[in-house]
């Protein structure tokens, strides 16, 4: 770290030199985009957003921003829920999105090093075209970047059946806040010399260090994929069903979508699945024929009827209720959970929380869907008629809940700012406060991404 | 961290007033097994065995060493092979055998929640008492501890299934050196909330942290498992083959044997595989039949042989040759590696070493095999008549030819003592400054495992 601090606007013009007019907005120039992720909770523009275009220039307009005592807000996609990309007052945004695309891809080893400005969807495509399958994905497909992925460990649709982002990177290069380049683009699954350094970059938001480029490892091209939706008597009958599900088939996703969800999801995509809305629906995917296994869950009473999916548009329709892209729009000021907890507590969880929410404010609405089998459910809030004491009491009973049974108060979306002063329901004091002596290791400045997470 | 040190001897008489004469060993009483682990390269014996029962135990024995400035070596089942729980002298071993057995297990949701002195192998069968598979396997499953496979994140003869250590370990809780216990037995599969402390102490040797107990997913059992032995052309062959069975097969392994291995091996177990010795011997398993798989990789020329095990008897003496457990014995003094490197370059890299190592010292010999799946290879160098220059010079041919392939000198093993001198071929020295914070960010007084690693 540099300690001799140069006024920020020379350091200002220090990286429009360095970057260019490509490389270095401010005022007018900077794009509403980079404002705030998709929380929409964004406060402040940032002082200027970066946009370097190579390892070497993150490098050197961090060591600039170092010297000047600038902080560095780091941007994939601005997917995020949870604002963790939304910079503060006097903050300088570094998007990676001029750094995009492949610069490897080994078909017969399996590995893809991608650049992270690259776009998700770009790199499930160039994966394909080899032949091979890059392994996560995301609803946010089109517009979230490599680099997001990491510095959220991103889950999403296919982790029961190839894991999380951390369970698929297999190298990592990075820069630190005084511009010092990290690049270990393993190749291999197991690499045991001395501290793994990027398994506590994955998923730390940006706070530690700034991704630039990434070795990930590609899974074959699955078997043709069936599909169909359950309609389950109660959510009590999950569990079994998941159980058996693992055992017989060679499962790639268990989605769940409680009631109210459904509803919701159905009303928003006029379409209708079951007579009657059943306790649970459950979206199952496998690569095999799934009517076995569903007429002897049916014999068995675990589900009461089934919708197999006859065409890939046809499961095409069932995903779209399952990602619900339609509900931003329908309910405006929603806020969006997404908590963990054991599997065989969810159904308790969801009643008792259902049941919490109404009686705070009778007006306020939680849907709860979500992939079941990593522990996880998400939710979305809607309580149009709700203040701000009353929306942090609706919060309470949603995290009071998982704390009560062991969970975690995000599977996914990560801290940010939203979940901030909510980490405590998962984190003990002495974990947080080993958190902040790491990030000080990283960063002593503290100048990446201040404010967020802990 | 105490600031206010008090003498070791007050310190020990503490200690023993605190775990009793079964929880703390002095002088004779110290078994010679704590001495050294597998490697055996111990030089001094430890100046007390702490052998605490319970977390709280262990919380307050390393209360009472870091106020008097006591150095901790924490040992598991002493099979490392890198000398990473040798204690040297004046420092005391902690050891976990005590604290030890199963607290939790949930078959329906698929965890087991282990004491970190449990030995793998009854995690193993009480996993499968309830129907379900721990899915990780070591040679040294009969003396390895749970404590011991997430301190080095073991590898082992499943990864190319279920992963390594580090991708089944879902909860953690630790003891910091001061005494502080970090307890996060999460269930989940996914919880982003802050940075993944675990995942930094997973693979650390013991110079972050005390493991005490910890939660492991578990898999279903699998199905019937069907093994064969297949003799290549030559080394080359085989990333096709892997590929094409990766692929084609519910893949469970992918051994390599190299034929100076293989002679090697088949001579100590008294048994010889095929009339000529193949260019590379590769054991493969798999959860369905192999026949036609192994048909059509003959009829393409990937296999010039193939051995099916026709009974689990036939099956397991295939593994005695992979597993090798006589050399040790019939090669006294060898030295063990294990690299990674990617896949494609592994024939020519052991070419090249073997080459290397004949002329440097033509009584020397050293033999390939491993875990080709995962991109790692194992080999035993035998140099009986080789001083410590001449084995220093077969160490850094065996290195040298790895650092230029972008791989790592130890995928599964860790660094310890006898690699630490290495580290720097696999890390830069940013990355090993920045591990040396870390490091210091968890254990300021720098009393765990001092002189491990880096």
């Amino acid at each position: 770290m540099t300690t001799n601090t140069a006024p920020p606007s020379e350091a200002l013009s220090r990286l429009a030199a360095l970057l260019g007019t490509a490389g270095c907005m401010t005022g007018d120039q900077i794009p509403a985009a980079c404002r705030s992720d998709a929380s929409m909770t964004g406060q402040q523009g940032p002082v200027a957003l970066l946009r370097p275009a190579s390892v070497e220039e993150v490098s050197q307009a961090l060591a600039i921003c170092s010297a000047a005592g600038l902080c560095i807000v780091p941007q994939g996609g601005m997917t995020g829920l949870a604002g963790a990309a939304n910079p503060g007052k006097g903050q300088v945004a570094l998007s990676m999105a001029r750094f995009h695309g492949v610069e490897a891809l080994d078909a017969t080893a399996g590995t893809i090093t991608l650049r992270a400005g690259t776009i998700l969807q770009q790199a499930q495509q160039q994966a394909e075209a080899a032949g091979a399958l890059f392994p996560i994905d995301l609803g946010a497909r089109g517009s979230c970047q490599i680099g997001g992925l990491i510095a959220t460990n991103a889950g999403g649709l296919r982790v029961l059946r190839y894991g999380t982002t951390r369970d698929n990177l297999l190298g990592l290069e990075v820069v630190l806040a005084d511009g010092t380049v990290l690049s270990h683009l393993n190749e291999a699954v197991k690499d045991n010399t001395g501290l793994d350094l990027k398994q506590v970059i994955l998923g730390s938001e940006g706070t530690l260090a700034v991704v630039t480029r990434a070795v990930f490892r590609l899974a074959p091209q699955p078997a043709p994929i069936h599909s169909a939706i359950c309609a389950l008597p109660s959510p009590e009958a999950a569990p079994d069903l998941l159980r058996r599900a693992r055992e017989a088939l060679p499962l790639q996703a268990f989605e769940t979508m409680w009631p109210s969800y459904l509803t919701l999801v159905e009303g928003l995509e006029q379409t209708r699945l079951f007579d009657e809305t059943p306790g649970l629906a459950v979206l199952i995917e496998a690569e095999c024929p799934l009517e076995n296994f569903l007429e002897t869950a049916f014999e068995d009473g675990l589900i009461v009827d089934a919708l197999l999916a006859q065409s890939l548009a046809e499961a095409q329709t069932f995903w779209a209720l399952r990602e619900g892209h339609r509900i931003d729009a329908a309910l405006p000021g929603l806020m969006n959970f997404d908590v963990s907890l054991p599997i065989g507590e969810m159904a308790a969880y969801v009643a008792e929380t259902t049941a919490a929410i109404g009686n705070i404010d009778a007006g306020a609405a939680v849907h709860f869907f979500g992939h079941m089998a990593d522990g996880n459910l998400h939710a979305v809030l809607h309580a149009p008629g709700a203040d701000a004491a009353g929306l942090h009491g609706m919060e309470a009973a949603i995290y009071g809940g998982i704390r009560a049974r062991g969970g975690a108060i995000s599977a996914e979306h990560g801290i940010g700012t939203l979940k901030r002063d909510w980490l405590e329901h998962s984190r003990s004091a002495d974990e947080i406060a080993l958190m902040r002596r790491i990030k000080a290791a990283f960063d002593p400045g503290g100048l990446l991404n201040p404010g967020k997470v802990f």
